[in-house]
């Protein structure tokens, strides 16, 4: 795959028409469905309770109401103050589009799914100013401050999550009313913006609209929106947001991501979402212009974040307050904030990087946020959801009763925007399976079901079979254009040393490069190949930096993070208290009956005497020495699935010494 | 001194009027001068730049105008709309007052500070209500909401900072038109709360009136002032300030010490400054009434915050949101919150404490955290602080630019809390000194200087020679009343396991206990005492339940916490880097060039190679073998002298592994 760029213009989440192909607007480019496994009962919940149960939310949190009192079709309060309210219900709106393009749903749920929408389109259009404008809470709180608040008024953030659903619920149901609304409002963006006389020169104070309006220029083939985005990407980090009449809040420019442009950053800093999203409308720009300096900016603070400040679990963003990057390896595990939607954000990046350059770190990182930062994002029964995601919670944590972010499973939140970020992601989930270029298809993902994509000779169709997280088995049955030699490529990942590779058969001999195993040959209907990859528990540690990890490991097992949780130790022990021997074997466990079916890890530890050594004084001569306690067995469960039972501790970083 | 109580009625800042003694309202209890070293130093910068430095600060800010606004003497906006303006002008007068009372200023300092008290007072007396009621926020911005935003209005916090000031002014200078101010307001304030028919029920969202109110009773006598500091303490904790009415911000009932009965609390939690101002007025309230209760729960949550939640430089409060405590052992290092106030307001809590149960461990945490958490909160220039106090900064550490607090000092805050308390604190710093009972005089702190107290066999004068914290010599000359055997007891710190103790040139055979020697005889005039304690550099590791410190040590000697400086270290190298060897002796160098004079430690360690091993993802297999560079010598300087050259790493833990 090296040297060999994918094709960039599938740089999305959903099926999409390639710029430079065929003419209609909504052809669908690789599809596919999920059949079995932990994602398919991921994704079903997310059908069957998560989506379905969002519109009940946004009804009582107030969305629709508000949307309903800029159309003056009613009366009362702006609900819940927040200027990005819209944005809750253009994601749900996202999710729903995603998930009716593909086969899930049952008809019932599709019906009442589509009055949804028809409701949602009545309201926006009713709410939608003559000129194209539209935002519930710039209408309703401060109208004659339309774009004044250009620093937290999130008026393009908003714009972009309408036109990512727009295009998401065309291309799910054909449907093009709400892609109406939506470019009249990028319309409407696109007179008002730039740097021509009467315009104002500005960016958002939240990146999202530059993805957008790449998305919709591939849509519609309006060249205007990809200038535009540009245009956005280019002014920004010129202190834009500085200019007094735009500005609202003191987050200081970083946290704007309007500190430096993008071209010259050599770190990733600020608000990890705001960041995450900005670099992912870079590569989307590259993807469409070209210009390298986009991809080679992007790549560089990717690679610097991932080195640096991204956790275990792929969750990135360490601080709490602002939501914001750390230092390099300032990794908190207890206030770790890892907001689920900078996982998500940085999937989104990755994605597109994959895309861009074919290199298969990408995939590697995405397959590890999926698993771990963002799954852990929602609960197993799919009613509730984490906004931030630690990696320790201690025993008796006091869960904070006021402005900070608890992390609890939450039915819903006031800033609600992980809920629905979770389900148009695991809606749109089979997207990330595929990838191809003219003459070869890349299964990126190791996920059973069945999947379409169209190289040059023709259509390909590959259904995967796999035990993927629990076990390393993967079986693809392959249905492509016979006639000419076509490459599959598979994935090798990081995590699994070797892998053993047949075709119908035989021992396939080519090795691995670069995390890519390339088989070419002629393809004949039903060709089966099989991959087993390496399911040893893996004891890792953490680069020495990373103050927060030293003297400790965590568990790892194919693609999942593990962690201790207190329940499911013996009675009576604080997690705090564990030292974990890593010199004991690991014994793995299958237990269907727990957290939905998951593999269980046993280790074997001691604990630490409880309170403290030294008096009432914590710190003590170095000499010391340390007397621990009893040898224990420690139950370790799949990172993803914690904080489904009982509130309790929680770690996944287990001392050493 | 077990089972001794020294006299509580002393639990203040400044010499007080004993309530059970003579009738004379300004009488002062101990006084003293602080002669050489540190201290001195340090005093003097405060009394010379910081104190007259802080008046241009206050009328640059807008504090005086705000009041000026308030009284209709001028017109315009107020300014920097927060609702504790006021306060930062009256903890610079109880400096002021301090200051004056004291012998350190010059006549034109003196004259130059009467007359900015005149200023206030004029200002002050012009802003008061004809009822009493003060406070420039409120009469200002919302007149018609007075008593009504109690969480986040701060009018009682403000309050007591006023009759502190004016205590502090009454004594230092004998002028009570400023305590007349305060009593109006505390009339006001007594006329309004209660339980009474037409009275409100509720209490403050920051404590800190309950000390004031049991000052101002012990400087008038008045009952009413102590009843009503009771009823504060005793309302809080039952969710008063969740009343609608009252509620102004989310922060959530334990941020406002609201969340749970002081007596029933089990841990510390919320807002660091609140929890220690409201403990420190639950016991000067036992203090004066013996309700044992209050005593009982101040001293359960000081071991509670002390064993876990205290950092090795005595500073606490571990999160910047909120600037709150965080859980047990949740000690992050870079992102140690720590605020000045804290340390301030944790050694209030502690001179309580140790006047009423007359327990060393009190005084040993009142000398760390003067020395360390405390004294890292002002420049040694004297103009510039800390408000946030890490104990690690990492190389190309991003300082923020918007809302977070930076590490780095700063001529003054928006948020201007922490200057005028760390002036404040040094004024008085010579009140920490003594303790007496009836036949004892307890030396609590070694500080050059002459300190005078009053024992029932009259009065006791100590001339203190020391060579602390540098050295661990102390001599001290007595003179005190003779014919009567009385006790002089001295403190042997716990970082000094073994202290040498010499009468007039002979060994004394006592044993120290519990952290006390107890030297009774007959005293004569010009007894000479020496003291040798062990100035040894200690090698300490935190409890292993503190991750953040896990496999690192840090360095102590005396009462000093170390830290490496990247300044101090070889050019090219990044403290991230550094392993330190433990068996290594450490070297003691005296460098009397360098930042004011300090000693600083000289250990061996290596540094670990630059970059990552192990390609773009910075975790890997725990039996990856570490491959350690050359040998480095690392130079430590005292923590409190940290960030005052050019900005750049630091670190208190240091990596051994």
């Amino acid at each position: 795959m090296t040297d060999t760029t994918i094709r960039t213009n599938f740089a999305n989440r959903g099926p999409v028409q390639p710029t430079d192909g065929a003419a209609s607007v909504l052809r669908p480019g690789t599809r596919g469905r999920i059949t079995s496994g932990l994602w398919r009962d991921s994704r079903s919940t997310n059908a069957v309770v998560s989506i379905p149960d969002g519109w009940d939310r946004l009804v009582e949190a107030g969305n629709i109401h508000n949307l309903e009192l800029a159309a003056g079709t009613t009366t009362g309060d702006y609900r819940n103050d927040l200027p990005f309210m819209d944005s809750d219900l253009y994601k749900w709106l996202e999710a729903v589009g995603c998930l009716l393009g593909g086969n899930d749903p049952d008809s019932q749920t599709r019906e009442r799914l589509m009055a949804h929408i028809d409701k949602s389109v009545a309201v926006l259009g009713a709410a939608q100013e003559d000129d194209g404008y539209l935002n519930s809470y710039a209408q309703v709180i401060r109208p004659d401050r339309r774009w004044l608040h250009l620093d937290w008024g999130h008026e393009h953030y908003s714009a972009g999550h309408l036109i990512q659903a727009a295009v998401a619920v065309a291309r799910g149901t054909g449907r093009t009313d709400l892609l109406d609304i939506a470019c009249r409002l990028a319309d409407r963006i696109d007179a008002d913006f730039g740097t021509g006389p009467g315009k104002i020169d500005g960016v958002d104070g939240h990146p999202e609209i530059e993805m957008a309006l790449v998305e919709l220029y591939r849509v519609t083939g309006e060249q205007r929106y990809l200038e535009l985005a540009r245009y956005f990407v280019d002014r920004r980090g010129h202190g834009l947001l500085a200019v007094a009449r735009y500005t609202d809040r003191n987050f200081g420019s970083m946290y704007w991501q309007d500190h430096t442009p993008v071209r010259e950053a050599t770190e990733v800093g600020g608000h990890a979402v705001r960041q995450l999203y900005l670099l992912s409308g870079a590569v989307d720009i590259y993807a469409e212009t070209g210009d390298k300096s986009l991809l080679e900016a992007a790549e560089r603070l990717w690679e610097e974040m991932v080195a640096t400040k991204t956790y275990l679990t792929g969750g990135v963003g360490a601080h709490h307050l602002d939501e914001s990057f750390g230092d390099q390896y300032e990794l908190p595990n207890e206030r770790a904030y890892t907001e689920t939607c900078a996982a998500i954000a940085s999937v989104m990046l990755s994605w597109r990087l994959l895309l861009a350059t074919g290199k298969a770190r990408y995939a590697d990182l995405i397959e590890r946020t999926l698993y771990n930062g963002l799954l852990a994002g929602v609960s197993l029964s799919g009613d509730k959801y984490l906004y931030v995601n630690p990696l320790q919670r201690r025993d008796g944590h006091a869960l904070p009763d006021g402005g900070d972010m608890r992390a609890e499973r939450t039915p819903w939140f006031r800033c609600a925007c992980c809920p629905p970020n979770v389900m148009r992601t695991l809606a749109s989930l089979e997207h990330y399976v595929l990838a191809v270029d003219d003459t070869s298809v890349v299964l990126a993902q190791y996920i059973s079901g069945n999947f379409e994509a169209r190289i040059a000779a023709g259509p390909v169709r590959l259904a995967v079979a796999t035990g993927l997280p629990w076990n390393g088995a993967v079986t693809i049955t392959v249905n492509g254009p016979a006639g000419d030699p076509w490459t599959l490529v598979l994935r090798v990942p990081a995590w699994s040393p070797q892998a053993r590779v047949t075709v119908n058969g035989s021992a396939v001999s080519d090795q691995p490069q670069d995390g890519w195993l390339r088989i070419t040959r002629d393809w004949h209907l039903g060709d089966v190949v099989t991959l087993e990859l390496d399911m040893a528990v893996r004891v890792v540690t953490a680069d020495p930096r990373v103050d927060t990890a030293r003297g400790a490991v965590a568990l790892e097992r194919g693609p999942l993070v593990y962690c201790l949780e207190g329940v499911d130790q013996p009675a009576g022990f604080r997690l705090d208290d564990v030292v974990l021997d890593p010199a004991q074997p690991i014994a793995v466990h299958e237990r269907p009956d727990l957290l939905g079916g998951v593999v269980v890890l046993s280790a074997r530890g001691r604990l630490r005497p409880g309170g403290s050594a030294s008096g009432w004084w914590p710190y003590r001569s170095a000499d010391t020495s340390t007397q621990l306690g009893p040898e224990v067995e420690l139950v370790a469960v799949p990172y993803y699935a914690w904080a489904n039972r009982e509130p309790g501790a929680m770690r996944v970083w287990i001392p050493t010494i």
